[in-house]
């Protein structure tokens, strides 16, 4: 192991190049206008696959995008570690917000990245991270390093929630037989102080539409004298937090598990700085939930937020309409325990009853998944504290996310799994956002890291 | 006058034909694209102002689109009728939602227009109801029937708030004189209930800018943490609004009047039909403030109406984020006596305090103008009310009206007379709306009455 850094070195020119020609595809899922590029980041992905070193590597149809699956078994009796990733990607809007164009990717030195970051939409998230698993699978098949069996699920509809996974999953649990889970799609809370995600969000995403009169209307014709959609939404919406920002809807917050005070003080000891945190984002103040700090508002804590809302005219100049339907996407991030299902059918009920007589509303559910918690006695999170005490010379904190990877619940229930999830990402990297990067110091750090969890987890199996 | 309905009859055809050529024009003054085209329709205006037999025009060139001023003297010593009309168009935003393209006018019939309807963007708006008096016109030159002065003032921005007109009306007042101004713009209560429109609702129109967070941010890692610029429009939007549908914006009524209860009874007298009303709209109730009629709501009380509203990510599929900004378009009807840039203030005033710590707002006047009100005892209502009687052997009903032509007070104030809205144009006729159209039979009674009114209007002044 201890030529692991001396061949990332050795090779890191052509490591970035590679990463760099996958992110040029502008693999968005989100858009059936990227369709083609889309499946070309999955060919991308298998050719990757095999030169790494995989025996076989399939292109899985769907009923949507493929999943690019590949495997090297070694020996049956030894432990099979599974890799799980991602090649699309978010929609990069708005796009006059990048500094450089999303599928021409740059390295740019920035403060925190004085070894340069990669900047391309999907160059961490979730690209970057799962190519480093590619990379790592390579210097341990080149170096006669592989410890263990290796299987690669690496799909291609994770931004637009995973839809056909499920199916997969569900018929494949043999060819998926593993003993551990491994994703790189989470972070770290900084370079120089590891983490490793222990705590996943649930998610329910819906579409709202909100349906006034049969057609736009001028509104001093018909201004004061009908409900006009877009005021209604904000009405409703508006209704959904209550004056200390708890969510409204009924129910809601029936099987969120509260946190005992001595896990709260536990939580309270990771490093973070409000200044700090509000000086990156430019903000006077955060704002949340009454009662809890920060970093439990972002990740124990349940949220609503609309992500996007449109109706009557949003270009240039004024014009005096009252619009005929009103939109907006609204996502909850739940907590383990709440259900997804039940959360957006509580959704459902509740805003329909919100609507007043002279508008109509239309929910539609878009996708969810429940939230997950691995616990840090597990062999598998053991594995990983070693492999980054190897590569980071301390001990990584173990940390609840607020973001969502609704399969991880999805794999244990089907596969039996615990999942491990080793991010080497920053919260500044900017996903999902104009700008997003990688660091090419994390990229590599992360190739470095991988091998050793491989190695730890073999051992801790015996 | 006995002639008016033969020339009308013989030149039908061509008058029609004439109208669809300006309407081929897509002369959209809100947005810069249509640049040119904007321009092509003063010219138009302009050459057909001629060959009415308007001794002079001009076009007018003032810092945004040009005036077009013409003018028939024919003895100083008579009275002069002042016309005002606009050649530019609303946007034809949604298009998909129209049946022919805006721009291709088309002749159709439908229940209400056994005639034919022409439907295009500004076939009512103000290209039809303008043309009107050009025919009109016509008609009285070419029978040596014109018993008094006329002169026109046509112009290119009213859909943009008239930003120019002022300064040219304040900077012209000599060669605008006049006794009487005329103004088709306006609607009427059905083809068979002539009315008049006697008052007009002012207008205050803004656009809310809500910024949260420098950037857009991943609505797992954020959500819950820090304020989300939709989230907070919304609710600020909704806070405008109290249970009764009152606005709550301070001072903001403190110089409504309110009418007596036998000028409401009056009003009560207009048909009225709530269920066909309803019905029009396939709406199930309709919605308001507290404590007045769906009539009075839409004539003598001010309102408040979101026309656009946007933010986040509104694309295909879903995309978990938080968005940096968040945008509004709000436009606020108001009634005499409500100054519109008192409002503008107040609005400005009160939705700024209405920001949480973590947001910031900005709020940019659009436009506005003041209500207005004629007396019925004046004799430019007289001889409105004798030439549809005239026309259509019914006296016209008074009307207020819910929308907004803030030049109306300008001109009372800068040229000291009083405005006729003789308006030819149905509620159902959706203006500012998809599959905007005008009766072909509307616009034949208009060009038919308009010379009446000229007879009466220099008869009673003599």
């Amino acid at each position: 192991m201890q030529d692991i850094s001396a061949y990332v070195a050795k090779n890191k020119e052509r490591f970035i190049n590679e990463l760099i020609q996958l992110l040029k595809i502008p693999s968005v899922s989100a858009d059936p206008a990227y369709s083609p590029d889309v499946i070309d980041a999955a060919a991308y992905v298998k050719t990757s696959l095999l030169e790494a070193g995989c025996d076989t590597v399939e292109i899985c149809e769907t009923k949507g995008y493929p999943i690019v699956y590949g495997e090297k078994i070694i020996d049956p009796n030894l432990p099979t570690v599974l890799v799980y990733g991602h090649y699309d990607v978010q929609p990069p809007d708005p796009i006059n917000l990048w500094d450089s164009p999303p599928f021409e990717p740059v390295i740019k030195t920035t403060d925190l990245h004085p070894e340069g970051a990669i900047f391309a939409r999907g160059a961490c998230d979730d690209k970057g991270q799962m190519y480093m698993h590619v990379k790592a699978l390579e210097y341990m098949v080149q170096n006669n390093d592989l410890p263990c069996n290796v299987k690669f699920m690496i799909e291609g509809e994770e931004e637009v929630g995973s839809e056909n996974l499920s199916e997969f999953v569900a018929n494949n649990k043999e060819k998926l037989t593993n003993d551990i889970i491994l994703i790189s799609d989470t972070g770290m809370i900084a370079k120089d102080v590891p983490s490793i995600t222990t705590g996943l969000r649930g998610l329910s995403y819906v579409e709202v539409e909100v349906t006034g009169p049969n057609r736009d209307l001028h509104s001093g014709l018909y201004g004061g004298a009908v409900a006009n959609p877009i005021n209604i939404l904000t009405k409703m919406i508006a209704s959904l937090h209550d004056e200390n920002n708890h969510i409204t809807i009924p129910g809601f917050y029936d099987k969120v598990e509260e946190l005992s005070k001595e896990d709260r003080a536990e939580m309270a000891k990771a490093p973070f700085n409000l200044e700090h945190y509000q000086n990156a984002l430019k903000i006077a103040s955060v704002y949340g939930e009454k009662g809890y700090t920060t970093n439990e508002r972002n990740s124990i804590r349940p949220t609503l937020d609309v992500n996007g809302i449109w109706g009557g005219y949003t270009g240039a100049g004024a014009k005096t309409v009252i619009a005929s339907k009103a939109y907006a996407k609204i996502s909850m991030r739940l907590v383990p325990n709440q259900d997804w299902k039940e959360i957006t059918q509580l959704f459902k009920t509740h805003f329909e009853s919100l609507a007043p007589a002279g508008v109509t509303v239309k929910v539609t559910p878009h996708h969810g998944g429940q939230g997950y918690v691995t616990p840090i006695d597990h062999i598998g999170y053991q594995a990983a504290s070693k492999a980054y005490e190897a590569t980071f010379g301390k001990t990584p904190i173990p940390q609840r996310s607020g973001g969502s990877i609704p399969i991880v619940a999805l794999f244990e229930k089907e596969l039996n799994s615990k999942t491990i999830l080793m991010g080497f990402g920053l919260d500044s990297d900017a996903i999902h956002s104009p700008n997003e990067h990688f660091g090419v110091w994390n990229y590599l750090k992360g190739i470095e890291t991988i091998p050793h969890f491989y190695h730890h987890f073999t051992e801790l199996t015996k």
